[in-house]
């Protein structure tokens, strides 16, 4: 604990898309660390509905310039991955009691692998703790209306991609 | 967020006595603020076991001389105490499923109160994640050892007051 | 299951005071009955803050002149109590998981000894899912301000409440 | 709340089969709606064990002919759905607390949007709290004996499917 | 493990009074260990309905003469006592998931104490699951109709005894 | 309840592999039952990463020449093998309370397809009740350091079956 270190924290996610939610924990998460790096989850066995670069763009859109906010990805283990960054703290959104066990069994094994590393939560905000990305595409692709759940260009966004994924269908 | 502004977290709690669960918490968050503030709370309507001055004797005795740990009590809503410390954030320890909802809904509800101080948690460490100021109060009441549930110290001063009020009831 | 049945709702609490929360579940569940009665509890057992001629004016205060609601008062069992009113069903708010368990146990209990009686349950409004009666007066005794998670009536009586007590005390 | 208003409750579900917690479910809500839509999901996406005529067949045999109670089928958004069957209400059973963070989710999503109908929930029956259709399909698929889980018509119906699958498996 | 060892299980608990869920949890046990202790906590700090005296002959009576199961009292660590008793295992029923925290920590707790002897869990039965001896007594002490919750001499018991306390409130 | 009764417990499980969490059920299971049965689930649908008889290698080797512990294999209803083998309980590890509900279920159906057999639960030791199967394959399958949380053989195992998938992609 020394007062003059940068402290870098990593909130690591699909964001597939960024929600409202996450961007109210990064709001707030940006108070608490020097230097905050949104980490976007580069997995090859899951089928996203967005590429990585595209979610990228979606986040960067919205954060805007702020210099201490980084977009980066990761794939592998993530303590090594804040290792690599020079983290000294993995935050995670707590939504719901459901969320709790997997959190707290992902945040002892990390403890394990990198003790050094600490993981912080926050709860979602009291407009979002129930939107989560998987409800947010469930609802759009039945034509249902996000607004007030997403930032306007994920919207747009979203939007685009479930009309090509229509006419790619009716062919 | 700015580089240079000294981040300083209260971590409020009865502490009656302080626990090894407790020392866990406070030695990893060490490393997320600038300066960690234990603020002990002076509740007029339960009855603790320890007056809040032995408490903060216990925890002093332990953290020992680090000059960014700073052991002070707190009475009346804690969001107001935090920000007369000028504190950005609230630490609080999770130990099991059955702390989330009063923790969630305590977060929420200081959010609407003082917004611009974030609640931010951690898990409790693999080894101290079942140990509970109370129920170390209730097996050392019966006589039971509770060694490695708490500091030597505090260890000593339940092996005391327990002997005083045997002493007392014998009378 | 007859069309031109009058249904008659109960939903009882302690109503220690009426919060928003409350009051969010009454307009909803306003709409699923012919006629909703709210149910103050008579409970010699606990202190509550308010008597129930105070919690009856507060809600009458809130509600109106609304003909369908009536505010009544109870003790003794709930069932029985229901029969009388000949309610069809009697509506429990859930807030959080922790509300579960004890509900869970009660319906069945409830069904037990009164199985024409249904027990259903509604979702607290995402505004006030956090919002306890309890935790109101929490905040508002230490002097933190509850707009927005009660009525201004009750915000009124409570300020009131809390001066003359304090007044007590400096006597 | 107007007394003529003709009441009708939304219970979607997959019954794929209909279990006697599903029926539980079904008799205890009649008395609460005027008129009572069994809503079965027409999911493209998951491989269902009966077609939905063969679980509306099942629904349709169990009921007889009770002419409030309707068995529909529904694909795309649950609200829209509600709304154009012009319901007041989707009414959902509640098993045990692993039920509660999904349906909470669903419930606050629900609600966003379409405001104007409300999601009751009920406790399964005490006998049947522990019987799901999946459970009952893996018991079934296994050559167990789910007599006292589902109605006579559906066990029937799981046997000559199961034993179908099996000799399919076996040319 | 040695195949002539005489294993003991200890069913600690407060039966206040004895309901058919303990019943439920004893005649099962009574298949999993050679003798069963069935082991009334003699508590100095709560006031019980029944002394530890009436809950005994009440648990006796329902047992009968079963010579494998005993009846016997606690006070102080549930750990030396079992130790005492030479059982190795104590045992817990668990009625729902609010019940499993609380059990979680206490195991743990008595392991790091007593780790020879194990703790055990056994689900309530689906028909006694929502039946709890406070919930008991509440619904009774309220005049409610509490057979088949609990068995008929407890029955009786419950009756004269809260007629007791009705006449010593009239005089 | 017979003294001379042999009592059998059956623990089964993917163990796809044995991790120290299971071991740690293992060895205090052994003091409760006579002989201790660990039967691997041999499941065509999941593809696990061990074929059964490598698992069944790694738990002989780990168990070593105790007499009084088998190891076997099972399909079909875990009630019906459990009673060719003479069991009387079924043996479950609890981790956490998100277990609770799925376990409640299985614990209840079970008891209704075969009655005689008990179904017992013990809590995961605390060192390793953040430790499960799946989360170590994962851990170990992004290269982490799996020791402290599988046996050394089991951790050979690992390595060599992710070097020789890894080899597979390269080709």
């Amino acid at each position: 604990m020394t007062e003059n270190t940068i402290r870098i924290g990593i909130y690591p996610g699909s964001f597939d898309p960024l929600t409202y939610g996450h961007l109210n924990i990064i709001e707030r998460a940006a108070k608490l660390f020097d230097r905050l790096v949104i980490s976007i989850a580069v997995n090859n066995t899951k089928t996203p509905l967005f590429t990585p670069e595209e979610r990228a763009a979606q986040i960067r859109h919205v954060i805007g310039g702020d210099s201490r906010i980084e977009v980066d990805y990761f794939s592998g283990l993530l303590v090594e991955y804040a290792r690599r960054k020079g983290a000294c703290a993995i935050l995670r959104g707590l939504r719901a009691v459901s969320d709790f066990d997997y959190e707290f069994q992902m945040a002892h094994m990390n403890h394990k692998i990198g003790p050094e590393i600490e993981t912080v939560f926050m709860m979602t905000g009291e407009d979002h703790f129930y939107v989560s990305s998987r409800l947010v595409k469930e609802v759009a692709s039945l034509g249902g209306d996000v607004t007030g759940l997403v930032p306007d260009n994920v919207f747009v966004d979203l939007c685009k991609k479930y009309a090509a994924l229509q006419k790619g269908v009716q062919k």
